[in-house]
Order: structure tokens, then sequence, then C-alpha cells
């Protein structure tokens, strides 16, 4: 076996077989596959695709690459949630102690933000003292006692897929449905959990940019959890503007706590909900009622534990950016169009995200929404806030919201933010 | 500019700009363009190809990466000539000398062979005291002297390509007709010939596996050598059983002694001669006689002129390898097919060739052929003979060799090695 003849195989639109993909994962994990055969091999499935069946095996090896977690001690269902990443995605921070509070256990493996999508760890290390990494004897713990964790993947799962998703991100070979799907699926089945929602993003400030796509990417997906034995449905949501008012880590956080708080913006609250739901239903607890885990106050109370218990102070207050800029609505009529890529990419260059892994974030840049598509404006009132310590990104902010928005006759929105459902 | 939207670009099938390909090769040539970044390019190029222009801007791309040789002050015109490889194609060493003879200037610039086809340095190098390297101004002294001169090119000439042939060889990237056009047309052009001609190799023992695509294959050559002012010719030749009778370093040497001497497997003296005529017509000289200097001995003095400038000597007995096996005629017959791939690999295994550009070669390693397709061979007979220092490789390379020839009747065979001219 040898990495030029898998490569061939996949360039020249061959399935590859069962033994090249144990092979490869493992030798590329090992070192033995450099990471040029391997930028090689994904360019050539993105190009050429994988069957399910080529999928299936390619995710088994990226699992068998590292440990597996195993939450079966708890007494309680596990329940997970993964999003395909979009812009001003916050819904993990309500609805992990939301479904908690219902009672599952959530184990939430998170990873940081890259690009124009922010990363639950960036939010929520905007929380003074709030610490990402835990130790898995401590990660169980605290699922033990408080129900819900948020936290960074131990460097033991899926390492295959660690390296794969460092070197697609530089070598253009991301947008690839199969690479995606075993990406995702590897590191939710090694960590565990018993069911797993998925929130398949679609529209500009996701990956999948038309319903087709999503769909085939739900499925797969889908398709990959249940052969795993974990109980997996997923949402298609739009992400053809940002998810709520905001987009930025403090940000974010503040909107959450608005949800928790039984208020926070309507399509937040419906999405944190109809996930909650799915959740539930797949952790067998159908019964749970997650709207009224909002309004008493129980969802709160267990976010408030659940930061405690990683070093956080739920009473402190949320950093500021240091200066603001306010961007007026052009003329008076209805908001018909908000780009959620054009919103993302801004809070990224004020300083909310990263360009290389190791550069650090600005827990209060961002941007911040006063209208949402279809709501009405009147000209020179706020629409935009940008915020950021460092005003000289302003500029090249407001270049990347050029053209986003639209103010005029109203045109017909999607009435409800999930547009399809896989089970 | 950044290598990921380059990448994008040619993965999504667009035509990559001027401005793309210029700072890509020379962001590759500095190292900012990593290695996995040029594989992942690599790949999509060879699955969604390049037009025309790109592949002459990538080739110029290429050449101004390094320096260009100028044999101007010769007071001869210059000539040279590149194969595409095959088993068994140790034409340039008889031909150097044959055409210089003839009065062209031959700066043959040449590799070392790497997997199943040999390199021409790697032949000469099997004569004792014989060295491939040489400095510019010396190789400009031994042209102005002798008129024939075979050495490695400088590592000045085109760094790109010796950076992108190297790391295609490693990541299956090496059959695609824009990338091997570039490649070769790169070198020769920066090299500095006034006039070449391409063999372009068809069959079993060659990259080019049909006809059409080698068509391709030669007509790119032909314009992007036009069009940098090289007038350049190409034919189409056989390469579906080894040219002549020998595959191995110093047993080409051999052969090729025996066509400088007037004599030679048929094959090979045709096709010397048909490159002979290519070139000297190119370089103007078309009233020049190439088979009476084969006949009078001037070519093989210019041979022996040429191999004692670069330090041979021409009357050194060659070496022989320690071991032989004999292969025997299976029945009574038309020997119908001896297939060059199993040849060359066979000749590899026993020491010929290289699998890592680092390792040794043996001098003496080969298979040297005692029947031609379309002769009569009578059962038990000697059909080849294996050569090696290592006979433990006798097992290998005759497991190579399993299938790879048909005693029968007579089929159809092409009459002439030369299948078609490209100009």
């Amino acid at each position: 076996m040898d990495a030029i003849s898998v490569i061939r195989a996949k360039r020249d639109d061959q399935a590859l077989t069962d033994a090249q993909i144990d092979w490869v994962i493992d030798a590329y994990t090992r070192g033995e596959v450099a990471d040029e055969q391997m930028s090689a091999l994904a360019m050539a499935i993105l190009l050429n695709g994988m069957s399910r069946a080529e999928i299936a095996r390619w995710t088994a090896a990226m699992i068998a690459s590292g440990e597996r977690m195993d939450f079966s001690p708890l007494s309680r269902p596990t329940a997970d949630k993964h999003s395909t990443g979009g812009v001003g995605d916050k819904i993990t921070l309500p609805l992990a102690p939301l479904v908690a509070a219902c009672g599952a256990a959530v184990p939430q493996l998170s990873g940081r933000g890259l690009g124009h999508t922010g990363g639950t760890l960036d939010k929520l290390e905007s929380i003074p003292g709030w610490r990402a990494t835990l130790s898995n004897p401590r990660m169980m713990e605290i699922l033990a006692d408080s129900g819900a964790v948020i936290c960074a993947a131990g460097d033991g799962l899926a390492p295959a897929d660690k390296k794969l998703y460092a070197l697609r991100d530089v070598t253009g070979t991301v947008e690839s449905i199969p690479l995606i799907a075993s990406s995702i699926m590897s590191k939710k089945i090694a960590e565990g959990t018993g069911s797993l929602v998925l929130d398949v993003k679609v529209g500009s400030g996701a990956f999948m940019k038309n319903l087709d796509d999503a769909r085939e990417l739900a499925a797969t997906m889908v398709a990959l959890g249940t052969d795993h034995g974990v109980r997996t449905t997923a949402l298609l949501t739009d992400m053809s503007t940002p998810l709520g008012l905001t987009a930025g880590n403090a940000l974010e956080v503040r909107e959450s706590l608005h949800v928790l708080a039984g208020g926070g913006p309507k399509d937040v609250v419906e999405l944190t909900l109809a996930l909650a739901r799915e959740m539930l239903d797949a952790a067998g607890l159908s019964d749970a009622d997650p709207e009224k885990a909002l309004a008493d106050g129980s969802a709160m109370d267990q976010w408030r534990r659940m930061i405690s218990a990683q070093g956080g102070d739920p009473d402190a207050p949320l950093p500021l950016a240091r200066e603001q800029h306010m961007v007026p609505a052009p003329t008076d009529g209805t908001l018909t169009r908000l780009d959620a890529y054009a919103v993302g990419l801004a809070a990224w260059r004020l300083g909310a995200g990263r360009a290389r892994k190791e550069d650090p974030v600005q827990a209060g840049a961002g941007v911040e929404l006063h209208a949402k598509p279809g709501e009405e404006v009147v000209e020179g009132q706020p629409l935009l806030t940008l915020h950021t310590d460092t005003p000289e990104r302003f500029d090249t902010a407001l270049a990347a919201l050029e053209g986003a928005y639209e103010v005029g006759t109203p045109t017909a929105r999607p009435s409800s933010i999930v547009l399809d459902r896989v089970d």
C-alpha cells in the first residue's frame, strides 16, 4: 500500500477500498503519508466525490485514529447538537443548559472560530474566568453534577480529523460534502453521545449555499450517525441573514442571557426551542417542556452552574469594545435583505474572529443589528452598530458591508427559520 | 493574492488569470506557497485542465523563475531533442554526437531516471570516469570545441519546475498534459536551444497510453516552443515494446556504440536517423547526411571526443552485472508481444533504476532481449537475459514479466516506429 496508488485511484474516479481508506488515514495520522499527498487526495475527493460506503469507512477510520469517550456511567441520557456554522450562531449557549434543565446530559465539545463564522469557545471565553479546557474525568464530574458542559475537544478524539481539518483549511478543500460530513461525524461519534441533532445551515453565511446541497450533507451525516448507533436527526435552517441581533463574542453571550431570561430575539428563541425538542425526543425525554424551562428560570440556573463549574463568574460584567460606529438606515422602508456573510466578514474584520488559529480574538468586537429583514426602518435610524477595540478597522468592516443590505418594498421571507428536517 | 483563492478558482473550473499564475509560481518558488497547497492546485489542474493560454503563461512563469542560457555566441546552429521517456530509450547517446558530426551544436541537458524509465545521465555514468556535472562556461567550451555535450541541467534553470516536478512525483499528479508540457518546455526554452525535436512516446511503456493523448501533448508542446521562438517539431513514436534489444545502463551504452559503429538494432537506427533529420532540418542543415556520418565513423569520432571531454574513457570496458538469468521462449512460433512497461519494471527491479532520487543504480543491471515482436522463436531458445549484481532480485523481476510476452501466430505490427509527426 502506498500513498500514490491511493491518490491515483481516487483521481481516476475509482471507489477507494476499505483497506486503502484504513491505511491512508492511519498512515497520515502517523506522518507516513505527507501533507502534500493528503491534500492532493482531498482535492481528488472534492472533485470526484465518494460513495456512501466510502464515506462510512473514512469516518470509521478517523474515529479509530483516536480514543472514544463513554458516557454510559451517567444516569441521564446524553444528547448533543452540532451546527455546521453560521453568523451570529450562539444557539449552543442557551441550548445546552436548557436541555440539561429538561433532564438530559449535554456533553458539548466545541471548537474555535476560523474565518467569518465565530466559535462557541471564543464566545464563552469573553466571560471573566471561564476556561475551555477540561480533563476527561473533570468533564464527567461536571456532567454528573450539573448536566451540561461546553468545552474544547481533547487531543485524543479523532486526531486524524484534527490534522486533516487544518490541512483542508489552507488547501481549498473545505467545501466537500464527504469531507465535511466525515469530519463532523467522526468527532461526534468518538465523543460518545447517545443522540445528536444536526443544525445544517443554508444560505450566504453558511458553507452550503443551497437547499439541495444542505439536504445531501444532512442525509449523509444522519446515515453515518445512525450506522454507528447514535440517534441522529437534522434540521435545515436559514443562514441568509445573521441569527439574532448580534455577531461577536461578548455580544452573543449577552444575547444568549436574554434568551435564558425568557426574552431574546424571536428567531434565536424559535431555533433554540426547535433544537431542544429534537434533542429531548432523541434522548427519550419527549415529555419535557423546554418552553417552561426558559420561562421559570431553571435553564438560567443551569447556565450559572455550568459557567461556574468551569471557573467563570456568571455575575461579572461582560467586556465591551472601546469604540462603536453606527451605520444608519439609508432611507425609509422595509429592510428587505441583510446578508449573513457580509455581517460575518465585518465582525471578523472588527476583531471577533481570527485569520490564523494562533491569533487572539477581541472579546467585545462584533456587529450589533437594530433591525432584521422584514422590519420597517426610518431613514437615519441606527441599522447596525460596529464594535471594536481597534477603530482603524472600521473602514475594512464597512467595506465588507457595502451592498450587504437593502431597504425597499417588502418581499416574501421564509416564515420559519427551520426550512426542513432530515431523519 | 493568496494560495487558497488560486486553488479555489481552478477547483471551480475557472481559468486562472495571468496575475494568479505569475504569483503562484513565484510564491511557490520562494516557499510562500506551501507544498500541500501546490499539490492541491496540481490535482485541480490535472482534473479540470488548463486552456492553451493558461499553459503558455504557466510555462513562461516557470521560465522566469530562473536563469536563461544563451548559445548565440556559438558559430553553429543549436539543436536539441527531448523524449517523454520510454523503456530502452538510449537514443540521445548516438543521436547527440551524430547531429554534431553533421554540423549542429547539441546542448543536451538531461535527467536521471525515476521509476520504470531510465535516465540518460545514469546510462552515461556507467562509462568509467564520465561526469554529468559541468559549469556553464565549461559546457560552452565543449560545445564550441566538439559540438555535442550531454550533461545535468544546472540548478538555475526553471527552479519552479524542479520543485514542482519532485512534488508531482509523490502526489499522483504526473499524468496531466498541461503539467507535463509546461515542465518539459520550460526547461528546454530556458536552456536556450534554437531548435527542438520532441520524441513523444505512445504505448504501455510511456506516460501517454494512446495516440490521441500523445498528439495533444505534442501539439501543446510544439505551440509553446514556437511561441517562444524555438523551432519545434514532434514525432510520435511507438513505445508498446522496448526500443532496441536492451534496457539498463551499461547495456544501453553498449547498444548505442553498435549504432555509432554502423550496426545496431533496426528500430534504434531508424529512430536515431529520423530524429537526426528533424533536428538538422530545424537547424537549417537539411543538406547534411546523417546516414553517411554513421557509416564513415565521423559520428563515432564525435562520441569519443564528447565522452573524453567529460572525463570518460571511451576505450574502458563497460561494467557487466555479476549474475545473469535466462528466460527461454515457451514454445515455437512468432513473438507477437513483448510489453515495454513490464520490461522497464523488470529492469528497474533488477537495479537499473531507482525508487527514490537519492538511491544509487547498478551500472550493469537490466534486461537484454534476444527477439523482438514479429520475429520467429524456437522453444527453449533465449528470449530474455536478466542482469543484476543482486540475484535475490531475479524473483521480483520475473514476477514483473509474467504475462508480458506471447508467442503465437503473427498479427499485424506497425511497419515504422514513427507513428505521426506534429509541427
